[in-house]
């Protein structure tokens, strides 16, 4: 039985878990804790943004459930959170059995190449070696064997000093999302489903995704890199290389007492990018990129939209009538809906906001609006 | 100078009115404060109704710009007001110069027709050939001096036995009010612009009161009768005999120890009517109803498509992106609102409407609906 050949196979025995975990020993998650979550205001603001919320009602923040989808797999020493000085304690505190010295923070927010670029140089520092994989903090998998199988089949291609994605079966021609369109097999062994890349698109207009979908080959970029520490960092090294200077200078001096005065010294120079952009783009096309398809059902969670998919709607204290949609309720307040066909309403306890399905993606411009009135206190 | 010729006069000097007043020393008026409002949920609620809230932002309740409309043209000792036991305590609290005696506490809502009937019989028999104007607790009225010269002219009428109404110019062709169809003029001197009625008519489909705008000769009707007490109390006794005895016994009882028990016995047993099916309709048929033309501006604030048209606006804590409408905010909660033209969204403590100004007749059915799934608290 090849458990890496899809389907993913369900109810995997001891034995396989083992063997994988031997695998991956060697391999680190990183996870760049930073978006603000705009899109899901009022219930994500600048000081608990979507990360640190438990937006699916299952006991467990989006933060937490990522931990929990990678700690049985790489083990609790092995991930790792890059977060801003806000959210350092309320991630800490989140995860309590991360080790602290794997929270890096950074000073200010500059995008996930320079997160990630962060992890690799002070992940290699200690791992040489190391393998690394970047996931989103607030995403959601509906199958952890199928990603621990995707994620498995990605470290044997990193092995071979390729950069691996792992891309999302679309389900619709979303113009939210970057797409890979996937090329021919990359032919690794214990990476069945491996394809070279051949290219990486931003978000496509309508029409576009449209015929992205037709052609069968494209695929949603949710973001997941899997690669070797020193190998992102040697191509940092050619096409960021002010970067991959400034990181490695910081990486050098993160566990003496200079650790503070070269992250103050370089981290506001860094290039604000992301790795897609850095990274991912420019290897597509030298052919250096290669990805697995995701066999499992994912969602970022981007919008009130994607949320009202996944999310039970509450029912108690709402009352529709000639009306559907996505209501949040705050304690103790009814809401009535009159007519209006796919409402989006959420209320908090300072906030309230009604919108609909069809403005789910414009949703950030309200808490900038406010803050352009002067209600910080509002976002 | 005709002070009773249209338009109105403003700036009316102290003299005439101190006419006026001794001209109308004889009239009564009767307020029925008995409709819940509930299409303006849940800012009104059962508890308290929206006669008793102050809808405008004036500082002054619908009930209480009522009184304060009537009070300088018939005296405080001539308003009366007939209220159900649950407002009672609110009604005598929110017109403190109201002589007690003139709260008259009907024991369940029986229609306007008992309610002002009741007042009338109770009314004649203290004053005898007294004539008594029915005005709603609960409509607004922009030009005090312009109902006041259409009060002085229906009284004019009142005095020859008729029934008189007064009429609302119709802004536009509404299905939420009812139609007077004036005919020709009625030659009453005192009362230069009565005309008779040719007919009452029910609340019309859109076309049938689009058709009516178009002759120029409907009026809305705002329920305001002004009659002599036993005019209206003779035609009764003919047209409802049975509610004629049953509030003739009440009457006689009112002021002495058997009033309970003559409401106990009689009060359920009366007819469910309006006054417009129980007396105009059939009277304007016999020609014996005339109309005076309301110069001023009204509304019966009826649903929140008419409140959002007079109540101002709130700003400070309303963020508005490709939207427009009507939000009352509550305290200290911010209203922020994407992409609905025409929302309507009203925030209370434990309630929160949102619709938008086309579904505003039916916001009725939302409380009906709670009150359906056992939510009492809600309605």
């Amino acid at each position: 039985m090849d458990a890496y050949s899809p389907p993913a196979g369900v109810g995997e025995g001891a034995a396989e878990v083992h063997y994988r975990m031997s695998m991956l020993a060697n391999v680190h998650a990183v996870i760049p804790a930073g978006g603000a979550g705009t899109r899901l205001w009022p219930l994500s603001r600048r000081g608990h943004p979507k990360f640190l919320l438990d937006l699916t009602g299952t006991g467990r923040t989006l933060l937490q459930q990522t931990w929990d989808r990678l700690e049985p797999l790489l083990g609790a020493g092995n991930i790792h959170v890059v977060a801003g000085p806000a959210h350092a304690e309320a991630v800490a505190a989140q995860l309590p059995r991360m080790p602290s010295a794997n929270l890096l923070v950074e000073p200010s927010p500059r995008d996930s190449m320079a997160a990630i670029g962060l992890a690799a140089a002070v992940i290699e520092q200690a791992h040489p070696g190391a393998i690394i994989g970047s996931f989103a903090a607030d995403h959601v998998i509906g199958d952890d064997a199928a990603f621990a199988a995707a994620v498995t089949q990605a470290v044997a291609v990193a092995e071979r000093d390729l950069i691996c994605t792992i891309g999302i079966s679309p389900d619709d021609p979303s113009t939210a999302f970057g797409y890979i369109e996937a090329g021919v097999p990359a032919g690794i062994e214990g990476a069945a489903e491996a394809r070279m890349v051949k290219q990486f698109v931003e978000k496509p207009a309508f029409e576009v995704a449209v015929s992205y979908l037709a052609t069968g080959t494209f695929w949603w970029n949710a973001g997941m890199f899997v690669m070797g520490a020193a190998t992102l960092l040697n191509h940092l090294a050619e096409l960021q290389p002010e970067m991959h200077a400034g990181l490695t200078t910081i990486a050098e001096a993160w566990d003496g007492d200079e650790r503070d005065a070269a992250l103050e010294a370089h981290w506001p120079n860094l290039t604000k990018i992301a790795i897609d952009h850095a990274v991912a783009e420019p290897l597509s096309a030298q052919g250096e990129l290669a990805m697995i398809p995701g066999r499992f059902d994912w969602s970022d969670l981007g919008d009130f939209a994607a949320l009202s998919d996944l999310a039970p709607h509450a029912a108690n204290d709402v009352q529709f009538i000639d009306a559907y949609g996505f209501v949040v309720p705050a304690a103790d307040r009814s809401i009535s809906v009159l007519g209006i066909p796919g409402v989006i309403v959420v209320d908090t306890g300072d906030a309230l906001l009604v919108t609909t399905r069809e403005y789910a993606q414009r949703v950030k411009e309200i808490p900038a609006a406010w803050a352009a009135r002067g209600r910080d206190d509002l976002v």
